[in-house]
C-alpha cells in the first residue's frame, strides 16, 4: 500500500489517518463515520488551482507515475498533472496487451493510485462500458436526446466490479487470504469471482431463508462461503463486523472506501468518451449511495485536475418503498432516518445506506436532485430501455422514471445532454422481466392509472396452430398495433 | 448490399449466387446445402498468394477502404492488402469514439465488407471480449498454460451478438421491417435485441410448452413477438421456411450466412491479442456448429490475407447426449444422421445441426479433432471455470472437459497453447449452477465415478447461529479444506 501517495479522511470529523491504521471495520474511532480515500499530492489542493498545466515530473521513469507527482510533505503543492499527459495515456492504453491496461478502472490509475504494485491488480477487464444513445427513451422523457452508461455490461453483470477490483486488489496487496461481505445481490457476486480470480477465499453472510436463488447463483459459482445467519441483514452486518475483528478477514461492504475509488471510473470512462466533455445531468439509482458518491469524486476530481472544465449535476433517483434520503430531504432533516425497505428492485432495496453523508454532498454540491418513483414507473421505464435492445435490471430503470419526473416538472430542461447510469444486467433478475410480461409482476393497487400503459408495453406470447397462416395473422396485428 | 465485393458460394455444389438472388430461406436452389459468404477481390484467391504486400490501392479515398481491394472482375487477382496497414488501422480504431469502431466486430470490417454502408451498422458494442488466462483450468486439465476467450461477455451474454450485429445490418439495409428465428435461448435474445436496436420488429416461433423463461426473458424484454406454435422445432423451422417465402421478413436462423461473417471476428481478436500469432488449438462447443465453421473461416482468411501465418487446429466438443457429428466421425460416416437431443447444456442441445459439413470441413483442415463429454464431466468443468472468477453457461464448459480427454490420450501435449471457446453469460442459466451446487444436478447413475471430484467443487451453504464464532468454526473448516 503506498501511504506516501494516499491517505482517508473521515467524512465526519475530517479526522485523517494512514491507511494502515484504519479499524477493520472502516469506520471513524473517533465518530464512527466513514472513510474516503485522499491523495494529498493533489486531490485536497485548492479547487481554484484546478487547470494548472505544470506538465510532467519525471519521477522515477515509469509510465504510469510520469504525469502524476509523488506527494510533498514539504511545502506548498507546486505540482499539478498534465492534463494533456494524462489523456494521452489513458487514450495510448487502448493499445496494450496487458491486463491492467485493458481494465477499464486501472487504464486510470493514476487517478487511483492506492496499489503499491498496480501491475498485481486483480483485475476481470471491468470497465470500458458502452456509453449508448437511447433515442426511444428520450422520447418517452420528453428529451431530445438522452445517453445511458451501461455498467451493468461488467464482467459479473453490475457496476460492483469496478469498486471490486479496487478493494480487493487492496486486500490482496495488504496479504489477506480471505475477504467478507454481507450481501444477497450484485456486491457478493462481484467479491466472490474477484476472491476468485487472485485465489483467495471470500465469505458472504446472508440472513436465514432470505436467499434470492438467483441472485446467489454467482457466489456459489465463484466459490465463496455463503453463512446463512439466524438474524436478520442487520444482525449479519454485526456480526461481521466482529468477525473483522478478531479474524484477518478484509470487509468488503461498501463502507470499504476503496471500492468507490474503483466505481468513480465510469466518470472518467463517460468524460473520455464525450472528449472531455462532461453531461450537463448524470442520473444514479439510489440504493446503498455509494455509486453517485464515488461518480461525484470523479468528476470532482477531474474537474479540479484540468481534465475537464465543469461537473454535471448528479441526482439520485430512489423507490418509493425504498426512500430515505428523499424522505430526509423532503423533510428538511439533516439526518437520516431508516426505514423498512420493500421494492421489487431488490438492488436498491435498501432501508438504512451507509453512504448517505457522501452522496448528500455530491447531490448540493453538484445542484442535482433526488427523486422517488413507484413500482409501476419502474416496470415501464424497464420495458422502455429493454425496447433499445438494451436490458437491464429493475433498479437501473428508475434513472429513467426519475427523468420523467425531473423533465415533467422543469428541473431537467430537453436540451440538455442527460446520461443514465444502469447498474445492472437484465439477466441479473429475469423473474421481474417475465413476471411484467406476463401481467404478474404488479398487484392492481400498485398498478392503477398506469394499466394502459403496461398494456402496450407487454411482449405476448400467443398460442398457435403450426401454420403460417396463424402467425402472419399474429404479426400483422403487431404490424397494426 | 454490396455485390461488386461479396457473393454467396454453395458449400454443397459451389454454384455462386449473387446476394440479392438467394432464396429467402438461404438454401441452395439446386442442391438444398448453405451458402457461404466469400469475396471474389481476395477471399478466394490461392492460398500460396498469402502474404503479399502489394499496398493500398487508394480507391475512394475512405480510411476503410483504403487497404483492401475493391473486386477485379476483369483479370488476376492481382491485389493483396497491406496486412502491416490493415493490423494498424484496427488498432487506431480503438480510439474512435464512433460506435462502430468500438464494435469488435465493425472494428474489422475490411473483412467483412457485407455492408454498403458500414457506418449504418446495427451496433450494441459487441466483441472486444476479454482472453483470460486459466491457470486453475490449467492445471486440472494438465496443461503448462491456458487460456479461455468468452464470448459470453457480449451485450446479451452470448456469441451470438457477434453474428447478429452482422446479419441484422444485412437485413436492414436490404430495407426488411422484420426479422425471425425458431429459437428458444441464445438466438431469439440476440436477434430481438439488434432488432429492437435497429427499431425493427422481431418474431420468434418455439414449440408451445417447451418454454425456458429465463431464456426467453430477455426476447420478452427487447419486444419480439414470440409464437407457441402446437408442434415441434423442426415444425417451427418449417413453418418460419414458409413464412419467409410469403412475407417481407428475414430470417436470422443459423443458416444465414451473414452471421457466420460476424462469428468469425473472435479469430481476429484473438489473433491481435496474441499479437498476430495464432494459438495451436482452438476448442470450441459443438451446437449447431456454426461457431466452429465461423471461427475456422476467420483464422483461414486471415492466414490467406499474410496477417498470420498458421491456422490453429480446432476442435469441436459435443454432450455425449446430443452428439451427431461425434457419432458421424466415429462411426467413419460421410453424412450426418441426426440424434434426438438430450443434454442440460441447453444452448447445444440440438440433434439436427445446420452446419455439419461447414465443421467437418474445418476440422479436417486444420487437423483438429470432435470429442463427447458427460453431463458429469460438463458439471464439474463449468465448477472449475467459475473458481477462476469466471461464470460461463454449461454448454461452453464443454470445452475444458473435452480438452482434458485430449491431453489425456496425447492428442494434447502439455505444452501447446490452447484457447478454449467460451459462448455464454454464467447468467444465462443460473438455475443449472444452483442445481450443481445444491447437488441435485445429476442423477445417481450420471454421477457415478465422479462423486467425490464433484463434492470437492460444491460451494456450501450452511445455516448457522448469529455469531461471530459459528461462522469463525466455518471459515476455519474451509481454511483446513
Amino acid at each position: 500500500m503506498n501511504d506516501t501517495v494516499h491517505q482517508l479522511r473521515c467524512i465526519g470529523c475530517s479526522r485523517v489517518v494512514a491507511q494502515a491504521e484504519v479499524r477493520s471495520d472502516f469506520r471513524c474511532a473517533d465518530c464512527g463515520e466513514l472513510f474516503e480515500v485522499e491523495y494529498p499530492g493533489w486531490s485536497s489542493a485548492p479547487a481554484s488551482q484546478a487547470g494548472g498545466l505544470t506538465g510532467a515530473n519525471g519521477h522515477n521513469g515509469s509510465s504510469q507515475a510520469a504525469v502524476l507527482p509523488a506527494v510533498s510533505h514539504s511545502g506548498p503543492r507546486a505540482w499539478m498533472p498534465n492534463a494533456s499527459a494524462l489523456r494521452w495515456l489513458w487514450k495510448e492504453r487502448r493499445h496494450s496487451a496487458q491486463s491492467i491496461d485493458q481494465s477499464g478502472v486501472w487504464r486510470f490509475r493514476e487517478l487511483l493510485p492506492i496499489l503499491e504494485k498496480p501491475n498485481d491488480a486483480v483485475t476481470l477487464r471491468e470497465g470500458n462500458t458502452p456509453l449508448y444513445g437511447m433515442p426511444r427513451c428520450a422520447e418517452a422523457a420528453g428529451m431530445e436526446r438522452l445517453m445511458a452508461k451501461h455498467q451493468g455490461m461488467n464482467p459479473t453483470g453490475s457496476f460492483k466490479d469496478t469498486g471490486m477490483t479496487a478493494a480487493l486488489s487492496v486486500a490482496r496487496e495488504r496479504g489477506f487470504d480471505w475477504v467478507a461481505c454481507a450481501s444477497t445481490g450484485n456486491t457478493s457476486a462481484a467479491m466472490a469471482a474477484y476472491a476468485a480470480r487472485a485465489g483467495m477465499r471470500s465469505l458472504v453472510l446472508i440472513p436465514e431463508g432470505k436467499i434470492g436463488w438467483g441472485k446467489l447463483s454467482q457466489a456459489m459459482d465463484y466459490g465463496a462461503l455463503t453463512c446463512q445467519l439466524r438474524t436478520d441483514f442487520d444482525g449479519c452486518v454485526q456480526v461481521l463486523a466482529e468477525i473483522v475483528q478478531r479474524y484477518p478477514i478484509y470487509l468488503l461492504n461498501s463502507v470499504n472506501p476503496y471500492r468507490l475509488e474503483g466505481q468513480k471510473t465510469p466518470a472518467l470512462e463517460i468524460a473520455e468518451e464525450l472528449e472531455w466533455n462532461v453531461p450537463d445531468h448524470l442520473i444514479v439509482p439510489g440504493g446503498n449511495l455509494a455509486n453517485c458518491s464515488a461518480l461525484g469524486k470523479g468528476f470532482q476530481e477531474m474537474k479540479h485536475l484540468g481534465l475537464t472544465t465543469a461537473v454535471p449535476r448528479i441526482s439520485v433517483i430512489q423507490a418509493v418503498g425504498a426512500n430515505p434520503l428523499y424522505s430526509m430531504i423532503a423533510s428538511g432533516a439533516r439526518e437520516l432516518t431508516p426505514v423498512h425497505a420493500d421494492t421489487r428492485a431488490t438492488a436498491i432495496r435498501i432501508g438504512n445506506p451507509a453512504s448517505w453523508r457522501k452522496a448528500l454532498r455530491v447531490i448540493e454540491q453538484t445542484g442535482g436532485y433526488c427523486e422517488q418513483v413507484t413500482e409501476a414507473e419502474i416496470a415501464i421505464a424497464k420495458a422502455e430501455i429493454g425496447r433499445e435492445g438494451i436490458g437491464c435490471e429493475p433498479a437501473s430503470a428508475v434513472t429513467l422514471a426519475g427523468l420523467k419526473k425531473l423533465v415533467a416538472d422543469g428541473r431537467v430542461m430537453p436540451a440538455e445532454n442527460v446520461v443514465l447510469l444502469l447498474t445492472g444486467h437484465a439477466l441479473k433478475d429475469s423473474e421481474y422481466t417475465i413476471d411484467f410480461h406476463r401481467g404478474s409482476l404488479l398487484g392492481a393497487e400498485e398498478g392503477r392509472g398506469f394499466e394502459a400503459s403496461m398494456a402496450v408495453m407487454r411482449s405476448t406470447m400467443p398460442v398457435l396452430d403450426a401454420s403460417a397462416d396463424a402467425v402472419l395473422r399474429e404479426l400483422e396485428a403487431g404490424v397494426r398495433s
